[in-house]
């Protein structure tokens, strides 16, 4: 008899007829004398529509004015699922980001929320009904509707359930939890039941695309206990069974301590790599480099700096593959000055592969574990990264599949 | 240099190119110095496309909930049209009716206005920008989400007209104005320059459709002087003649007293009668006859009780035709019993037609004119209602485009 808050995506609601079983399944959580509070997204497609509508009229649309356009698709899902289960003879009730009071700063379509007021919600809780609050969405200090960007919805279900002090949250989606790597590169690929916060932040960032990072960060700050679980299950299915399915990100550490050194392999092929060659060594050339590229909203992952040879040394920084022109243009304009007759190289062509794991913080040799096993696949290391729990490599791109196949098999990931 | 609000229906709003259109027209009455706000509806289909979703959830929808889903149309195409006039240089900002507190009572689905904060719309004004609000929906104490019922943004439109003092309040549509009768019915039908505001509360109760009633009984209450025009002229005409284009609904009265005593000829199909045949003629028995009708929310027009016989009479009365059925339910479960052996007899093919105008007031005849032309016509009448401004009767629907040519010429409506 629990609080517990449930989020679902965009195809889970995708018809009447999912819809429908949503309800099922959040009725059969309500019926077990649980109190719940539901977060679903938009009915998929819809947010593009309305995009597209917009697009049709302007190519820059105003962020305020697309944040009232695009909130409209999260509100139509909590109505029609507050009717779905109205009509199996549940109590329930719909609210908009702006009634329960999710508020936000100001920063249209990518609003960060700030507070939330749980009073309305509890009271409803507490008279027996189910609460449906959009995801997504939130109310500035001027009453401006904000949106929290793609995937906002999975940063609104935990922050309400922080809010809420729930037990946990639920994030239904299309894939049945967080994998040691993805299995449609690795077909061992096996299903964690536990991963740290830690752990799936840096499982996310780098590519596991099965939560949205800032979701995570919150789960962490709140230590909220949040699980990915399938929403394409049988509604009906166990309650048992459901509640212990998908994979847990867990705060206890010590339930973790049994487990194996590295948690998975998570890969990103979306990077890019620029070279500036032949650069003076001097203090500072870092930050002359990369603020230009930070000032251009650009994120940069991956730097290297070269041991300078003669006074000269070559800066290598990666960047998301889609920014990749961007920088080079960013680069021309503001850093060739810089550099004198330096020259500027880049590779779209490559991927990055890292290691995850708590474990590896109390385990020496993991990387000279990754490092020959790369080697004896005849992979060549273009740059390396580490933190306390991971340790990253960049990797010509034809390679990836086969390092993360190797790497997974040579961590023992494919045994359960 | 006026304050001026527009109201655009669902057709205008129809397509991105139509609210291209929309956002060229109301530019135009900017650049000209005025203060403009705009009210506009859904775009068409969008309203059906949304009951629709929760028609195939339950049968029986929450009216909060049918609220919460409605009221998204409205935003979406507020937030179309700001993105439109910005796109075209102008600034503009658009609300949901919560945002700028259009305060409604909490009655889903029909929610009347109570009262509307103009400070934030007055700010904007004030610093040049264009206010967009949401028609058809509001706000009720608790927070909840209203609609006004279909039609509403017009309701809308002129509340915001009143509450902002505007000088006029525009309904761009799709026909160009109020007319003496239907030109689909009468090819010599002429367009009213303008018409009082009591003849066209009647012409709109009568079946003149062009505006919803409630915001006929709003611009009357505020004395908002209200124009009908046509959406479908080109957004770019010159403005002193769109300025001066359709129908002024006007509130002074001396400018009309040149005008025909006859301002127009109304005319409903939508009529049935039910008559309660030999009930004993005792004080009461048309409150036991309507008093049920009337709980079941059943609108009751035209009443007439027979001069009695032995203690006897017919009682007879007109609902709308749809409701037909319902009111004989009713009457057989809540009044055969006071009627004895009364019999129930009904006709749904009946319709209503009405000569309207506030000159006859100070005319006599137009009564005995009416009925001179109908009988000259062979038309019988089967009910007669009066007021202060108009006449209707009853008649079997197969004469009423007929009656209702005869009479549009014997009035001379066709002389300008």
């Amino acid at each position: 008899m629990a609080l517990i808050v449930h989020k679902y995506g965009g195809t889970s609601m995708g018809s009447t007829e999912r819809i429908k079983n949503v309800a099922l399944r959040v009725a059969k959580w309500h019926d077990a004398g649980h109190q719940i509070v539901v977060v679903p997204s938009a009915m998929s497609g819809e947010t593009n529509r309305l995009l597209g509508l917009a697009k049709e009229i302007t190519a820059q649309p105003d962020p305020r004015e697309l944040d009232m356009l695009a909130s409209t698709g999260e509100q139509v899902s909590v109505a029609l699922l507050a009717l779905a289960l109205q009509a199996i003879g549940k109590q329930a009730v719909s609210y908009a980001g702006w009634q329960v009071a999710i508020k936000t700063d100001s920063a249209h379509t990518k609003a960060r929320i700030g507070s939330i007021d749980d009073v309305k919600v509890k009271a409803d809780l507490d008279a027996g009904r189910i609460v449906i609050i959009t995801g997504f969405q939130g109310v500035d200090g001027e009453g401006n509707i904000t949106t929290l960007g793609r995937g906002g919805s999975d940063t609104s279900a935990v922050a309400v359930a922080a809010a809420l002090k729930a037990a946990e949250c639920l994030i239904y989606t299309d894939v049945d939890g967080v994998y040691t790597t993805d299995p449609r590169v690795v077909t061992d690929a096996r299903r964690l039941r536990t991963v740290t916060f830690e752990e799936m932040l840096e499982m996310a960032s780098l590519g596991s695309k099965v939560l949205q990072i800032r979701s995570v960060e919150f789960a962490g700050n709140y230590r909220m206990p949040t699980r990915v679980l399938s929403s394409l299950t049988d509604p009906l299915m166990p309650l048992e069974e459901e509640a212990n399915s998908g994979t847990l990100i867990s705060f206890e550490e010590d339930t973790h301590m049994e487990q194996a050194t590295i948690t998975g392999i998570a890969f990103s092929r979306d990077e890019a790599k620029i070279t500036v060659m032949s650069v003076p060594d001097k203090p500072g050339i870092a930050f002359q480099i990369l603020g230009p590229i930070a000032e251009a909203n650009i994120e940069v992952d991956m730097i290297i700096q070269n041991q300078s040879v003669e006074g000269k040394t070559d800066f290598t920084f990666t960047v998301p593959r889609g920014e990749y022109d961007k920088a080079l243009r960013v680069m021309d304009a503001g850093v060739k000055d810089l550099i004198g007759n330096g020259k500027i190289v880049g590779d779209t062509k490559v991927s990055k592969v890292s290691v995850v794991g708590v474990g590896m913080r109390s385990h020496v040799g993991i990387a000279s574990q990754m490092f020959r096993t790369l080697s004896e696949e005849g992979i060549n290391i273009l740059m390396i990264s580490t933190s306390e729990i991971k340790i990253s490599v960049l990797i010509d791109e034809k390679y990836m599949e086969l390092a993360v196949r190797a790497l997974h098999k040579a961590f023992g990931l494919d045994q359960a």
